[in-house]
């Protein structure tokens, strides 16, 4: 970071920067034919003043250890980002052309697929959160003094998320978080809530506890020594508040509504943009002085293998305790997990490891959101980050879940109180349609232990896959039915029962493997041999087993699952055989759930061993 | 509402009256061996005041025209609403020893299955976006001088959902609308972030423009005068920051950790609370008098039908424009629809609406938890609303449609800008998990058209369908199919294309409808007669013809959609036919998807007309 006055001389070079940004932004949006100038233009100073005077990176490798980071919210505005980049160096500036076409990665917004973007943005709202991911991998986990940038549009103040965010930074002191709110008074529809009411947003952000300072977003003086303020200021993050217009530094387009997301028409419009713009250059500038990251010292932390499960077949346990432990016992041997609470750490049993490993552990209040968007910070980070909350309330956060799997962001989240078997709390507590929302996601791994041990293993076994993996745990205690040295490959499934003359493939996972183990037990008697096999891993799944399962009992498979009927297990089954004249039929649950005794309701909403031996009964018949 | 000093008569009325929705909270959780006896107590005070001097209502018909309308927010304290609705007298006491058993919808969390309740809470940070549209449709729409209170959680407060409320409401100057934070101190896991802090808590809401009052919220004549001061502020809704204890009045449990979530022990302990209850029972007490809401002329509106559809075949338009069109003709014929946008209505095509009905159109900038809460708060009042974004950012608000769809709620969902076929703006704004997330929640309906004229009869349809719908809208123009007089039930489909030398059904929706009708093309000049069916509702799907056309065609389907393969149109085709031994073979997005030409994607994704000839060809080879 340079001084904090500028001379007249880099007063100039930075507006020139930041011109010669609106340019680029002007043209690569024109040639593509779409893209958002009129947003670029509103924030071109602040970034100018971010790359060219304030941040510390190296312009060749923006992954270079110990860089402040950037975290561009408001996406829309990708053209300036790249242009940024481009003005920094790191790639020729005629590639800015290929903007928002197949063959390049420069996107419509930005995605991690380029090596200076931590996290897809363009869905509002997310850039603070992960950010705070980010600023607490610095202060408390990897305790480095790299800063971290948010710029966020105005727009996107409404967004919870951002609260939740502003609320979290302040409780964890995040000192070295700066967000910058781009306050170009237009939305896409209509003007902002607030429009350019900046004494309004100054209420809100410091009634929330941060230091907040109003500047002219284009006044590079006034921004470079907010920033600066903000550097200074302890215990406290900082927000620059940004007063700019819309479309800035073109006549026909700033501060003008119906501009939004709308590229200059090719031609003369462009060139007129283009003209304006270039005529605002300055004659000298000294040439822009980036500064480099500290150098420290960096070593791959050692990990060895997780401690055998403690369980033992035959005694009990629930799944989601056996997370807990297995968590405890990972961060002992993987210095690289962190954990995320969003305050249910005593029904998840992330307290265990929050005791054990307080400088990893980050408490997220009742903000679900935060916490995945933190977690995708700290995986940014190089961290392995275990979320874990209800089920159910992972909806809360799905779009955030969407854009961690944009981002091949390798986030683990677990999912705990699956179901109609969480029983007395009802429908609001359980989590029914989480496999639906994980497996529909790209790249994603979901894995559904049904006793201690398995998911013992399959918390080390999604640690070091490489890509967000979910995992999906149940509330009651259930028996242990893997011995320690049993193994859960990615993929994989378990037959735990067979024989020559099975006529009917019953799949199963957690609380309804058991139901099918007692409706084994229950056709048996009646005479009827059943194969069961426990489908441990949905995605990917165990095509092979199931294939060759079906084809030994005449073609048939039994689904069964604590989940809705769309999107769940017996769906993702279907999706692997249904292409094989397989006969498919799924028992899950089809109605609004109740409250109720856990084994009332399996047995109520059609998904325990009555429905079961019923249904396979009426297949095989 | 009696007047705002309360005699020594009332207010030991009221005392009593508090103490007696303790005693039944603790005495109905301990027999339900499950609950939350300690968030009941904290509050108990609160929900006294409002129910026997505050609201105006019947207590023998909670649903009552113009009644005020009470919102539990934090649902755990279920019991204790339950409570003061047997002591009002809707039901007897002994009822709610019934609590949480499969025989009595006294559940866990509350939902509408009770006549008292608006929409299920249970997750937190819903109640005061409901809050925000039933005080909406009081102030602009029925124009009605009911008012709303909502009673929060202190730990909910971090949901970013509770500040975009805060702010829609603020915006909308709800005068009718008094949230309560109960502010216990303690979370489920822990102390909240603020405890008790209520300066905090302060600034916070009136830095977001709020009126706050800080009440002793076991003090009644404060709470009382609270209330009244609420009714008397214009212009901006109020809050009482009410400091509590949790678990207040009983020895063990007041303001200590752990009692979260758990009953008292039956026995000894229960019988202890209740005697230290009963001993704060004191005596005298007037009768309480509950205020009537007053009278309100209603009528039921004259609903019309919509007029003709004014697409003709042959031209082009793309269905998310035909969505607004149909929404403006709709408008004029049914006065109980209203609209609902979160800055994308010139996108979306719903400011088409909003300028013919500003008095029933809502604007929720770029907040789309609180657009879904208030949407369904609308539905509480009889209205249709419909909310419209790009389906990406439904997931955004995807507990609320979650908790939604537990509600039976009445709203309508569009989303626009599905898929990889929007083409340059990348990822993060095609919505290509929409079907799983909505088609696996239980009672909604789930329709997909492909042509103009198809959409504009189905928002009809959609609006006279009682229950939650979804339909899915694209960006991208294309030729209309079907004339005026075509109609669209819920649950058929289109055959397009058949003879009776079919070998194989093509089953598609959207974009790929028109790649399917390609292919078909093809396919006929190599000398292959396929099936092509516009499959326009996913939910509930038309398995008749489904069935009869793969038994017509080899058992063979081959369904292609604008969205990932788990979930969507292709998983509700396998759940349709799946136990019939037909093969369907899917196509569907498969990666992640990345800015482009919008037909370059829809080929490069597999998804278009030359990945489906291929796959034709593969399958009846």
């Amino acid at each position: 970071m340079a001084g904090s006055t500028l001379s007249p001389d880099q007063l100039t070079a930075l507006q020139n920067a930041a011109t010669h940004l609106r340019i680029d932004s002007v043209r690569s949006t024109s040639t593509a034919g779409s893209g958002h100038p009129s947003s670029c233009c509103s924030a071109a100073d602040i970034v100018a003043a971010l790359f060219f005077s304030i941040m510390r990176y190296d312009p060749k490798n923006p992954r270079a250890f110990n860089s402040d980071r950037f975290v561009l919210s408001k996406g829309h505005a990708a053209p300036l980002l790249y242009a940024a980049w481009a003005e920094a160096g790191l790639f020729p500036k005629q590639d800015l052309l290929k903007l928002r076409t197949l063959t390049s990665d420069l996107e419509g917004h930005p995605t991690p697929r380029l090596s200076f973007v931590d996290m897809a943005t363009g869905s509002l709202g997310q850039g603070l959160p992960v950010g705070v991911g980010i600023a607490l991998n610095a202060k408390y986990v990897d305790k480095l003094d790299y800063r971290t940038y948010v710029l966020m549009g105005d727009g996107e103040s409404v967004e919870g998320s951002v609260w939740e965010a502003v609320e979290l930074a302040r409780q964890q002191r995040l000192d070295n978080l700066c967000a910058i709110v781009d306050v170009n008074r237009l939305g896409q529809s209509d003007p902002t809530m607030l429009q350019h009411d900046m004494e309004a947003y100054r209420v809100r952000w410091t009634g929330f506890g941060w230091h907040a300072i109003i500047v002219d977003g284009h006044d590079l003086s006034a921004i470079v020594a907010g920033f600066h303020e903000a550097a200074r200021t302890k215990n406290t993050p900082t927000v620059l508040l940004a007063k700019t217009f819309k479309g800035k530094g073109i006549s026909f387009m700033e501060d003008q509504p119906n501009w939004h997301g709308k590229p200059v028409p090719q031609g003369a419009d462009t060139q007129k943009a283009i003209d304006e713009l270039t005529q605002q250059l300055k004659p000298n500038g000294t040439a822009r002085a980036i500064t480099r990251p500290s150098a420290v010292p960096t070593a791959m932390p050692a990990i060895s293998p997780l401690p055998a499960s403690p369980y033992k077949v035959g005694e009990s346990a629930a799944t989601r305790e056996a997370f807990g432990v297995a968590l405890e016992a990972l961060g002992a041997v993987n210095p690289l997990v962190v954990g995320l609470d969003a305050d249910v750490k005593n029904s998840t049993y992330t307290e265990k490891f929050g005791k054990k490993f307080p400088g990893r552990f980050f408490e997220n209040f009742i903000a679900e959101q935060n916490m995945i968007g933190a977690a995708a910070g700290l995986a940014a980070c190089g961290k392995v980050p275990f979320a874990a909350t209800f089920a159910a309330f992972f909806t809360r956060a799905y779009d955030f879940i969407r854009m961690a799997a944009i981002s091949q962001s390798n986030i683990k989240l677990v999912g705990t109180h699956v179901g109609v078997s969480i029983g007395e709390d009802g429908a609001s507590q359980m989590g029914l349609e989480d496999i639906a929302m994980m497996a529909t996601q790209p790249g994603i791994t979901v894995l559904y232990p049904s006793d201690a041990t398995c998911m013992y293993r399959l918390v080390e076994t999604a640690a070091n896959h490489k890509g967000m993996v979910y995992l999906r745990a149940g509330r009651p205690k259930s028996p242990v039915l893997y011995g320690a040295e049993e193994r859960f490959p990615i993929g994989g499934s378990k037959i735990l029962r067979q024989s020559a003359t099975d006529t009917l493939t019953i799949v199963a996972a957690g609380i309804t493997l058991f139901e099918a183990l007692k409706a084994y037990d229950q056709l048996k008697a009646a005479g009827i041999a059943v194969r069961v096999i426990d489908l441990y891993s949905i995605v990917p799944i165990d095509r092979t087993t199931l294939l060759e399962s079906a084809r030994a009992t005449e073609n048939r498979i039994l689904t069964v699952e604590d989940h809705y009927a769309h999107g769940g297990l017996g769906d993702a089954v279907l999706g692997a055989v249904g292409m094989e004249g397989i006969r498919v039929h799924k028992l899950a649950v089809r109605a609004i759930p109740h409250s109720g005794k856990p084994d009332e309701l399996v047995d109520h909403f059609g998904i325990g061993a009555r429905s079961i031996v019923e249904a396979a009964k009426h297949i095989i018949k």
